[in-house]
């Protein structure tokens, strides 16, 4: 019984399998979220969903259920990490961050009289489950590369954002006072003109909402081309942390 | 008086803290800031505003009356500074950028009769003080390591803001040539053509504004493919500034 | 006998070409590719052909000739390379990669009952070629240099892809839960709006089809911001790679 | 004679002057520049020429003879140095690329019976004469370093910009095949669809033409993906060129 348990915990946990990558069961599991997430998504589309509403539904449940079993195996494996023994250990278990993300990603189906899309939301919720399996697995190195590029530089691209949520807040508040009268649909007011403001320094660019007026177009011309620095400074930062990151972890390899 | 004065001065000088980050009362003002700021931008939602004008005004007067007693405070303290002893240094005090930055936002309220929109402007100049602020307490290496980056690369990036005004120019007057006999609204001067100019070549493109003839699209197609280099060029600059300016200050923090 | 295809394969194989760059005959064959593909690109103007479809049959007839020509040339004197002597060698040079694309890219000329659509991208296809006559001539160095960067970082740049992913998917979720009721033909499904989601993320940004509730404006205001970070994230990690690479390969050319 | 001679020289060629920076006539010489190119753009629009037309010519005219002095001046002082020392040393100054530019500037004026349309051209062309003066003067160090950066990896960014060339080529023809039955005007032909697909691949997005069906925006979106790896590749080459060459010249300055 204890052979199986830690059979269980060495294919379920990420922690538990030795070897580089992930255990086979829990590459199975990943591409179980991903056929789960590709079945939720097609299915919203009412079309294809009307063809064959009786596959869908089989299909779902069948997630469900896998997902299920997947779940109570986590926490009876769950007794091997000395964390997690006993009883008391499993509920503790059970309200970590994961396995309640695990638990929210089954609970639409058991409790049918949850409105539709909310149901979907919490379905595609599953995907998020990917993060963790990737963040032990192949992609472990990369991801403790990244994390430590944006952790080293946090101050530093935080004070970009504020300086961007500045801009975007003067930006829109000059066109407000500019462009109110003439646009009193898309420019009234500044929470209005924030939205014509994030298309344009981000520099999407709808171009369902422009200025109409000289000092507008003006205004619009010098908050496009801010827009630039808007990219190019976070873009910045970035590179000169990854290229730290990157240095520091190839020495480390060296030694 | 003056142990009250001192410490009014600790608690609103950012000079004045010795410890890590802001004191207590610099992250009230913050607060307050911010919270104005929000106040503010809602009300020129027309809709908002009507429902409850009462509590607007309340607001904004309140607002006025906690940062009018600020200033006054900061004037009193102020004679902490060696700067700024006496009635002389006082009003040295009050002439300096911040003060003035201190005063401006204050002003509206008192001064009814300026235009609504003019003090709505003059309210959103609160939230600069959010930069002073801030290059004080917890960002203060985040903003020196940036200012430094930008400060050592200031001619190149001049410089390449240089360029994209040339682009900018030849661009919309090549468009102007082209496009003005078929679409006089949007082309038909080069300070018109330079609206599709900048939208275009800071990858914005809203569209409002399109060339239509075969030789236009062939300048426009060439401007975009450019706008990219506008876009990488100032990116590489502050990259590799970016980069130096880290290192530097990981060198001083290691010594 | 011999020496001539000693000359041939001197000409033709760019491993054969002893010195910098490609051979003369290569160059010729680049320049006809380029002219292939742009009468090609040309013809599928109606107005244009149609004004000359003799010039453009003759042309389309010539170059077909030429490639053929060309093929059977380098199959004969593939014979000098010891891997492919002899007919089993010959053969087994033919079902190489690049052997296949040439044979694919003069095909539809001779199987003339093909489609004109596909016709036409295989003929596109002939200009692949040039990345094989690239990766061998002039640009050897920079193609190794960038391959060398983009190796060293796959996992992190798969990774930012991946991310990239996950947020278009709940971008496109969000949307689709707040949009669908009023936009039913832009957002009805999740495929649906994950049009919208791929503009906005990429700052494509074209506006045939913008949210217009206030919390669609809201989610978007978001993800628009976020995709500034889905444009940093692997334009940092391929600066700081590049870097990494270019600075080895000085290195290597010191010694 | 020869004293004066040596005086315009040491005042008007960039070359001559030997402290940093421009000398004042040259910074007069740019100011005056920026003024001919403001007024020919300004004077573009109809509503503001013909308000005052009179001082519009009379401003041209006043230009046209204050560069027309300094282009005579500047043939003079060019005596003094030795390449074009005699009438045959004018004649070869008078040849040289920035005196042709010169001359091209002021021709429009006496010859006009050229066409109204490219003499603007010929008149923004004087701006191009910035570029010289700002390679001299303070902006000379930036020029070296951003030009060195370009030059060391003049052929990866050539490399990028082919592979760009082969994706917008192959995104504009699978559009083509895609959506030519269903918009003959927006992707008729290959031409048509290339202007859709340039301001798709950078990023620009005007959505004056868009896929409309199924296939057409798959292809779309993952054209639109592969746009960020169109910028990101550029910017990460010029990131680290830019770095290196910084460092270069950091390491020269501390020798």
């Amino acid at each position: 019984m204890t052979k199986t348990r830690a059979r269980l915990y060495r294919q379920l946990a990420p922690e538990g399998w030795e070897r580089f990558g992930l255990s086979p069961t829990n590459k199975l599991v990943c591409l179980l979220i991903l056929l789960a997430a590709f079945t939720a998504v097609i299915e919203t589309e009412a079309g294809i969903r009307d063809a064959a509403p009786f596959v869908f539904d089989t299909l779902e449940a069948g997630f469900a259920i896998l997902f299920t079993v997947e779940y109570l195996a986590r926490i009876y494996a769950a007794g091997e990490d000395p964390r997690y023994g006993g009883i008391a250990g499993r509920l503790r278990y059970m309200l970590s961050w994961w396995a309640l993300v695990d638990l929210l990603a089954i609970l639409p189906f058991f409790l049918g009289f949850i409105a539709i899309n909310n149901a979907f939301l919490l379905r595609l919720l599953r995907i998020v489950r990917l993060l963790r399996l990737s963040r032990l697995g192949r992609f472990s190195q990369a991801w403790s590369a990244l994390a430590e590029a944006v952790k080293a530089r946090m101050h530093e691209l935080l004070l970009s954002l504020g300086l961007a949520g500045l801009l975007l807040l003067f930006s829109s508040a000059c066109l407000y006072v500019v462009e109110a009268a003439h646009q009193p649909e898309a420019f009234g007011s500044v929470p209005r003109a924030l939205w014509w403001s994030i298309a344009t320094l981000t520099t999407v660019g709808y171009g369902d909402v422009t200025p109409i007026t000289a000092w507008g177009k003006l205004f619009a011309g010098v908050t496009a081309i801010a827009g630039i620095g808007l990219i190019a400074m976070p873009t910045g930062i970035l590179a000169a942390a990854c290229s730290n990151a990157f240095q520091k972890k190839n020495a480390r390899e060296e030694q």
